[in-house]
């Protein structure tokens, strides 16, 4: 368990249900279906069909009664709800480990998103690039990378003791929304969206399905 | 977007509300609140009231009507009925940029899982160890190492490519549960439980902040 999580950490957790239902209508259009129920979603993804409407309704889609939502213009509405109609560029701070992964994660640096810097403070790795090409700069070149690239989002990839002085940096850089991969408290700023991926709660997940199969090989 | 998703893909998503809950009461405690009602977590962590109650019914947990759960009780039952009271073994398949960077995640080393070596296929990575000391081990000794070592989660950290390969020589092996990181479509096994992680939906929903805020600074 982290030591402690704050109650902000926590509500985050609950904010993906638009990319949740995003991938839904993604595997519905890939099947070539027209349209589909708050039930029908809620069943199929085993999602809660209040909670569905709920949220789609604060988008202004209601649906038809007895038909549905349409799916392609639903999920349009996602996208651009989303924000990922145009591409906004990020950076990622620290070029080790994970940092590098993250550069060639794919998703990451597609559809809607451009990494175009991994920024460190290691004079060695300056002019090197990820795999996929991702250059390494001078971290103290922040603010003209932020600048001169429109960054809108920055990822933390550094040690949890480096996070709160890359977060602040960040936000003084104008970056308003971060991702952070640090297992670290971070204090805040007014004005600056922090998600924390907490990668442990997927292992969790395993091993909640290990307890409930008692041992035994059986089918999800 | 990810090119194809399954309807089992995306159910995942919402396995995790176990963990959630085991966050938010581990929160609580840590503040000495010793009783919640559903409603109040729900409230607090922006969670559905409902759902708790459908869900914690079915730990055959009822809660104490006008007092709700108790915290610690309710804490201890999550953490039994997570399978994390013990220590679970697992192995990282793919010793790079992303299998080492897990290796060194705190909260996957520790608190209920143990990592017992990184797999790799390069001779020249093996009997190094990731920063944290974590063994590179010849991955063709991997059903030794999960026999001797009793490794019960395969965590896949290969290129898209070699996923399958991977998936398929864990499950030979009788790993029962594996986590993947390679954004590859997997054909699954019965009796084989793989939960594909999403890095990028957290992208996504910074995204949706972003275009919420309208380029003004605000408090979240």
């Amino acid at each position: 368990m982290p030591a402690k999580m704050t109650e902000r950490d926590i509500s985050e957790v609950t904010t993906s249900r638009l990319s949740v239902y995003l991938r839904c209508l993604t595997y519905l259009q890939s099947i070539n279906q027209k349209t589909v129920s708050s039930h029908e979603l809620a069943e199929r993804f085993h999602l809660n069909s209040s909670q569905i409407r709920k949220d789609l309704a604060c988008l202004g889609e209601f649906g038809t009664r007895g038909v549905g939502y349409d799916v392609s213009h639903l999920k349009q509405q996602l996208v651009h709800e989303l924000g990922i109609d145009g591409t906004r560029n990020a950076v990622i701070v620290g070029a080790g480990n994970l940092g590098l992964a993250l550069a060639d994660y794919r998703g990451f640096n597609s559809n809607g998103f451009h990494i175009v810097a991994l920024l460190d403070n290691d004079p060695e790795k300056f002019g090197r690039t990820s795999r996929s090409g991702v250059p390494v700069i001078d971290v103290s070149r922040m603010r003209d990378v932020v600048r001169d690239q429109q960054v809108a989002i920055g990822v933390i990839a550094v040690t949890p003791e480096s996070a709160q002085q890359v977060h602040d940096e960040l936000a003084a850089a104008g970056v308003n929304a971060i991702l952070n991969f640090a297992p670290a408290q971070l204090r805040l700023r007014s004005g600056v969206k922090v998600r924390s991926v907490d990668l442990r709660i997927n292992l969790e997940s395993l091993s909640f399905y290990l307890k409930n199969s008692n041992g035994a090989k059986q089918q999800d």
